[in-house]
């Protein structure tokens, strides 16, 4: 079986295959034929070497991905052959309410092996089972993305039917976030710079859609498109410079969820800017197993379809990885590995 | 103007017609011209005796009902004439989470004059807005069965995304539920007893139907239906005998929300029943102003339409009393005012 | 090493001790050296055959114990040589809101073997380290007793400062409840049957307690101790007959937790005895790791004790199984395996 | 009667007396006679101008203070003569989630008039009974400081037993906090700048005292004492210089409760300083009615009696302003009105 491997900061250069025998389950583990994979940002900046946490040298990359058991070792009882899965990102994250930290944070794709690999060895404990009506190819675009939308929409302070939610770009934390506050009966308000992007979220349930390049002031609009009031919650998944508009299209006592931070120059922000208006800025990371569940089932019960780009084959994952940081995709980059 | 009056007890003879003035706003107060009203099961209670709280002898009835407020008094700021309003039916209830108690609760055609009225004088705390795409038909059906509806699902327990929820035949809580499970991202399984119920209940958007007289051991086609699982939420609106088949139609850890009661012969039930399937059992009786807001807002961000199944001039108040104890309806029986 | 084994219905004669060869732990598993272990109600029902839960055949019993990791596989994170821990009851029971049922529920001392041994193997996901200020008797009397309660008292709808609650009797989760609800600023009122244990629910911090035998309706005194208005939560915990008077001492939209239930004679209730108070009826089993984990974190805060009643040698379980069915104990009985 | 009377930014010179009739109460008005009243740091602020809310030109200064009701109006069912009350400082907050926003909140004290008066016209639905077991100084010492610090304890993300909460000096609200988490079952950290705070903190309850002057870099204090982990609330009550501190000592998805905020030359905050701990920021501002409420009953529980520091006589109003704006008290600075 071949698999590929990367280094920190290695660039795209590091991204190599090599040959291995297919693994044999331990107890407790289960062999994966990966059938898909996707890609983050995150997988970006381990290549670029900026990205701050603990990465596996000469490891497997990417923590999203979906296939097939095809082997279970001894004492399994949460998988058998034939179940269709995918892995938590976090692993030691179950659901306890406080997270280890991010330096500590077992990673799949990261700290951990990932699942850019014709067959991956995990922990029964990782393994979250896929929905019936997704393919491989969709089921891979769910685990980073998809449980952090998640976590953002329904964790420490729950988005609730008739609320309004505002998202900043068409990342895929924001399609996903979109996807999900309609299916939970909110409304949704979205930023883009194009034309046809705009179309893109529309179609994907967006209520409004504002050009921020032609609407440079655009927390004004969001305020004129709630009555004055400000969006109840904003996922913030984010670009530098974003921030402080987004606190000012922020209701009194809502919330701007921090789904991702770029370091950059203009990096403070001005503590009155959210105090007076008594916002709350809640970072997060990912999510935990049971909101990856939770996800699933909503995902089953609502037939939603993830945004998908582009799809590329096992054997030209070095151009996906280039696409991915060049062309700007409106959903996600997916590796076939059938 | 005109009002109607009844004593409790009193059977429709006692649906008398007064002539009044249009009543002046003091301090707090406005006056609301009623442009419909609704009818609920407690009103044909009232009449018949056998509604448990106390009633306002010679007192104006029906807690649902719409209009307009044309005048206002002193210090009013929630209201300001030409608004489109309801009355919260349990007007002390503002958010607290302790109820004062049935007994004691002040209740809007009940203990206090009701909206069987052309014209309504209402403390300004007691009003809310309703929805703008609603007719004044449809406004008037919110209020009781809307808002216990509303509680039912986001109160204690909130139904999540991708929970399964079932109702029990097609009383307007019920039909409320349904359509609010929906926009909620929930799957609904109905039980109802004709084809016809069951093609309305599809067309309202539930999952599954099960017709209780061709499949009296219903509860084994919800269990089938849910992967032997059972459902998260029954909402129980309820007629005797159904309660013990909804526990053992629910999942472990779920629970059977009890939104009204009728005393029969058979009103005991086994403890062990929900104990060992660990179903809590959570009566619940309305809902508060700020659920009723919170319900508003989810109404009209999903443009729902609540069901009507038909429309009386309020000349005729007395034929929709008759047809709405007689007729089984599928939605609300109203009475316009116009 | 010596353990004991024991078959379910096999009475206390089927009580035997065996001989073995220490345990060597596999991959993400312990040997703990168990240093005291404690009896709980269930241990009792096992022997009599009344348990409804699948029981290992010659199996080693107790759920409840604490001991010192001697040894761990590979792989192991959660535990290293020299830790004190305990074993969570209901080891599969992570902190996922949906159980996977009674009747499929893995149990420590159940399904699986217990800790009435010297020596015993755990899988690392199992153990939950203890709170430093405990001595290892009185560590093991928390895990059944002690996550039961706190499951009851922080669960669904936690106990808050300032509420009032309920405890029937002076079972172990009722006297944990106690120490837990004045550790959360709740105040306490319990029944019991002699002035002895009536001292001693007030050395353990009851704010009242009522004598039930010289009070048959000891529901119109806790209302009159509530000026009228009821507890906010009552702990059944549970003898056949209490439940109605529970319900009477409830306030409006407060709640019952069943912790446990005895099947008897007398097994059904009116629903309309709970309906009319808007009384929810909420039943638990155990609790979750995470919620062993936040309670020995209060435990640890409050420097709280457990109430042991008695201590017996390793070599006298039998005996200590005879006074725990007989004495009517105050508190846990425990088993010190030194 | 007598009050006194102030205006925004006129400086202590613009407290003066005023005589009055007693009020006649309208219906649903109380008339109350203040019998103690209580300054915060706001008061001061008003005076010189930097308060960011609307004032009433020659209002009656101060939303703290409790009385005796000595008459009410027609309509009036939340209190009658006799009662012991005091006013809830955002009387519009009943208990919404969205609060209007700080510009339109109608204050007691602020916009309305307040409480430095022998007698006070006061709505039923301002009103909130105080604990018998407080005198009317201890009571008048509770609206603004105790509310918003019980809504920083038990809002959003609730302090739950054992765990940790670090309060910086000894402000009114950071002792409230205090007491309140102490009798929550929590551990609690403060700072202060001298040996005798240090005393008093740890006769209040506090479990360590960490004196900022001799130890700078505190943040690296707290996280020793809670083993590296951090605290799991902060509540910032609020020197501009802090916040940093306050962050770095708060564990991984911890929040830092903001109940106030004191412009300054440094008002901006690196973002990566608590996203990558994964520290939510939470501005606060006061709290509900329903809040007052609650708070009450767990003083009442715990017989929790406020700090006060000194009290001064009706008459000498403005050397408690001027006591109170050099003193640096520890507790309440209280004005008799006997």
């Amino acid at each position: 079986m071949k698999s590929y491997h990367t280094n920190k900061g290695g660039g795209l250069d590091s991204l190599t295959v090599k040959e291995h025998d297919i693994p044999t389950p331990g107890p407790h583990e289960v062999v994966v034929r990966v059938r898909a994979s996707a890609l983050n940002y995150r997988d970006l900046a381990i290549l670029w070497g900026t990205y701050p946490l603990p990465i596996k040298p000469d490891g497997i990359p990417l923590a999203d991905g979906a296939g097939e058991v095809i082997a279970i070792g001894t004492d399994v009882t949460r998988a058998k052959p034939g179940d269709r899965v995918a892995a938590t990102p976090l692993p030691q994250w179950i659901d306890e309410p406080f997270f280890p930290g991010l330096d500590s944070a077992a990673q799949i794709g990261g700290s951990l092996d990932g699942l850019l690999t014709e067959y991956a060895l995990l922990h029964e404990e990782w393994l979250v089972h896929i929905p019936d009506h997704l393919s491989f190819e969709e089921a891979a675009a769910l685990p980073t993305a998809g449980v952090t939308a998640w976590n953002a929409l329904t964790g420490a302070r729950p988005l609730q039917a008739g609320e309004t939610m505002l998202i900043l770009g068409s990342g895929s934390v924001s399609l996903f976030a979109l996807q999900f506050a309609k299916h939970l009966g909110a409304r949704v308000i979205a930023t883009t710079s194009s034309e046809e992007k705009a179309q893109q979220l529309h179609t994907l349930g967006a209520d409004k859609v504002i050009n921020y390049r032609t609407t440079p002031n655009w927390h004004e609009t969001v305020r004129e498109l709630t009555s004055g009031r400000g969006v109840d919650v904003v996922v913030e998944s984010t670009n530098p410079g974003t921030l402080e508009q987004s606190i000012k299209a922020t209701a009194v006592s809502g919330q701007v969820v921090l789904v991702g931070w770029l370091p950059s120059d203009v990096s403070t922000i001005d503590i009155g800017s959210f105090f007076f208006g008594l916002v709350a800025l809640w970072p997060i990371f990912g999510g935990s197993r049971v909101q990856f569940h939770a996800m699933n089932r909503a995902v089953a019960q609502s037939r939603l379809r993830p945004a998908i780009d582009r799809v590329f084959p096992f054997e030209d994952a070095k151009a996906a990885y280039r696409y991915y940081e060049e062309a700007q995709p409106f959903g996600k980059v997916i590796i076939s590995h059938n």
